[in-house]
């Protein structure tokens, strides 16, 4: 039986495989500050790919960066009630402004501000305010801002990565002079997101509208993307919202349209956080640890130069060096290849083992005897860490871009092909019953109203619906909770 | 007269001309929480400028990023005594939890924590105990991490870029298993703000290191790069901490050598902030506006469309987004030209003066009658304003990147001429003070001893000891305060 990185496994224990595999690719760790994480190296640079990808789309579609203040005044949170009740049972409250000796050899709080500030939990308040100043006629609309920034929301129960009490994100928010605009602009990011978790991070998503009970608070729409995770838990990966009107009369967002009349804006929020990266994480990795979508790899191609002799070293390391600067040359998806050579001196199966347990997609292995036949030991992430390939040095140039596209689209097949087989019809209450009964549930579709009156089959199933589909049959059926008729289906699963 | 875009001028008040310039550049603006600014779109793509080349940079140094909570429990921040009265006076202390109502149709802070956190103003603390859990054996280091985060210090006085409650940056803090080591890291580190500040951002600095009264709460040694500013004012640029053992034996970083000795760790730490953006503003600016080196500017030029039958419009255009598409294949400095045609419906006079103000290095106009005679006019934002250029269009993508390189050199040479003509060698304590009575004052070298005791004639003047420049002539003079033989020569100026 083969021995694997990773203990528990998969089957043997999830959430614990989950820790572990952060743990060996030396992702993340748990810091000293309540429910806040430390991003190590290796986590940070996914994020930094997936900040630099996301970051052009979210460009090339005709946004722009700023900057907002991290504190938010506690009069200005109050002014979107339903914003705030969403936001109030979990936020960092800054009370004073100095620490002085508390007489102990310790020091104490001190300064008392005349009004409390909160650390943001989200955007919407304090760019609504800026809003309401930036914005006096249609000439001014819209405005399309995106923001890179650090959140807090503090979470009683935490999982790094998934569920933190600061986390990093990228929050848009966006003003229109007309409620069609705004849904249009909302729908357009959904599908920027689709586009970038299915094309970039390889994770199948299902595209859909929150249920009233899931909404964010303050907005008419939320639509979201939800991926399957390899536990057949969904993870919601990015939401989309339509604030209507709320916020800007909240914050008194108006403008003077081409007639001279005075109309309140129209306005969207739309995010992405770190979060991604659990999701990633569960979607591709396996019991040998993280498998990395070359798109999202800080390395694609680690080099493990092989020889026993100190009299090959040089001749090893020389070769591949000489390797990587070739490799780097080449280019996949429009970029320069991201190729490291492992000059480290260790055990090679130990250096092996840590780069598979990295996730890094490809790895070579060279020996003198390699250099020798002008060749190269070539391994995939996505097989069995065993599976040897052997390859002349002169095909790498053109094979190893096409192994790459290979991979990224092999995973999301994979991944899609899982959820498929995990994802069901479900036609009656008792079925349904049963399926969130067994160990093995996953997405079930059914015929479903959207209302509150659901919630109670749902809670003690610890089930939650997960989204209504944009792509929707149209075909009427029976509502499997209340038996009333409806056109909607709607996607229940456990979540994250 | 020439009438200038910017009221008042330089010379008719500087600190409002700095504001001005901010405001018709639309770089930032005050929020309405204490002493935090919004970074709008032009002032925040600067920043991203900044932190590209400068995150190339560091990355090339064998450097890599990583993110550190936001928050930092009282007792840690405690461990280094130096270090924490520096920064207690001006400190954002979260001390509660969630918000409850507070029974008048308002909110109030609740859910006391049983130990208060305090915002970050730096890392080191929240850093350094994650060091001491990951340094075990001389195999671990040399750590070498960066972090690009905000931070906050409570300041009483704010101005925009230069001083903000909260500001961007980013801080790099190493560990090392010698003194040796870390100074050169130190060392190096300075090296590279120098190149940076000088390269890319065109400002001439003077590279020294801190007098003792000057130096990082906790510090051994702390190196800095200076600017001189169009008033005379320096501005810290810069800073490179040399931590020697002291947070090391705060946070108990050991390891344990080769020869199974325990022995504490050597640390640095190093940051440049959003404050350059303010340094970079009074550096090249004119009385018509920002001007921007070429490295930085977002869009290094802008084309204007002019036309003024309807007939003429869709020529005119499309040639402007022929060339755009022309120039963005060249390169200079290693990067494609950024170039963008504004084609909005205004007033070509509006439309050229904005950008004027925005301080976008080349500008090209382009009519009808430029189109058939296959030629532009070009502006250079370094030049007078209506210094018209005529260039055929067959030779803009020669001359434009030669221009840029033109632009960018010389921005630093004027700058470099300006800090030469305003700064002085004084040799008494008379001259000092004089000099330091006009309105006219720069930068002051004289012999002087780095001690405490020189505070005293300094502080009546509002000068301050700016640095100890890292070049020394070495020679034997008297200090000008306290007529003891020193073979220090000090920087003196007023500094922001």
């Amino acid at each position: 039986m083969q021995k694997n990185a990773i203990s528990p496994t998969r089957l043997e224990n999830y959430p614990e495989w989950y820790q572990q595999v952060i743990a060996e690719a030396d992702l993340a760790e748990v810091s000293p500050v309540r429910g806040c994480m430390v991003i190590k190296p290796w986590g940070y640079a996914i994020w930094e790919r997936i900040q630099k990808i996301l970051d052009e789309r979210i460009k090339e579609t005709g946004h722009v960066n700023a900057y907002f203040p991290l504190l938010i005044p506690l009069s200005q949170l109050e002014r979107e009630a339903k914003h705030i009740e969403g936001f109030a049972k979990e936020c960092a409250v800054v009370t004073h402004h100095r620490l002085v000796s508390n007489g102990k050899g310790g020091l104490k709080p001190d300064g008392e501000l005349e009004e409390p500030y909160v650390i943001r939990p989200t955007s919407e308040t304090i760019i609504g305010t800026m809003y309401s100043k930036w914005v006096q006629s249609y000439r001014d609309l819209p405005i399309l801002l995106n923001q890179w920034a650090n959140v807090m929301r503090w979470e009683m129960r935490t999982r790094l990565f998934l569920r933190t009490s600061e986390f990093l994100w990228q929050e848009g928010h966006t003003a229109h002079a007309t409620a069609d605009e705004a849904q249009i602009e909302t729908k357009k990011i959904l599908k920027l997101y689709q586009e970038f978790l299915e094309g970039a991070m390889a994770m199948p998503v299902i595209v859909g509208e929150k249920t009233e009970g899931e909404r964010f608070p303050g907005a008419v729409n939320t639509y979201c993307v939800e991926a399957m995770m390899q536990d057949g838990k969904a993870i919601q990966a990015g939401t989309s919202h339509f604030l209507g009107q709320n916020f800007a009369k909240g914050y008194d967002i108006q403008f003077t349209d081409q007639q001279g009349e005075r109309l309140y804006a129209w306005t969207t929020s739309w995010g992405v956080s770190t979060r991604l990266i659990g999701g990633l994480i569960m979607t591709h990795s396996d019991d040998n640890g993280l498998v990395l979508p070359p798109q999202l790899a800080p390395q694609q191609i680690i080099i493990l130069p092989i020889y026993k002799k100190e009299e090959d070293k040089e001749t090893v390391l020389s070769f591949c060096e000489k390797l990587k600067s070739q490799l780097q040359q080449c280019l996949w998806r429009d970029e320069k290849l991201r190729v490291q050579v492992d000059t480290r001196d260790m055990a090679g199966g130990e250096k092996n083992w840590q780069w598979i347990k990295k996730g890094v997609p490809i790895r070579l292995e060279i020996g003198p005897r390699d250099i020798a036949d002008n060749a190269v030991c070539l391994y995939r992430r996505d097989q069995d860490v065993k599976a040897r390939l052997n390859k002349k040095v002169s095909e790498l140039t053109e094979v190893i871009p096409e192994m790459l596209e290979e991979i990224q689209t092999g995973l999301f097949a994979r991944a899609a092909a899982y959820r498929r087989e995990r994802s069901v019809n479900i036609t009656s209450l008792s079925e349904f019953e049963h399926y969130f009964s067994k160990e093995d549930s996953g997405f079930a579709q059914c015929y479903a109203i959207d209302s509150p009156e659901i919630e109670q089959y749902l809670k003690p199933l610890k089930v939650s619906a997960r989204c209504i589909p944009l792509a929707q049959e149209g075909k009427e059926g029976q509502c499997i909770f209340t038996g009333k008729k409806t056109r909607l289906q709607i996607v229940f699963a456990r979540a994250y």
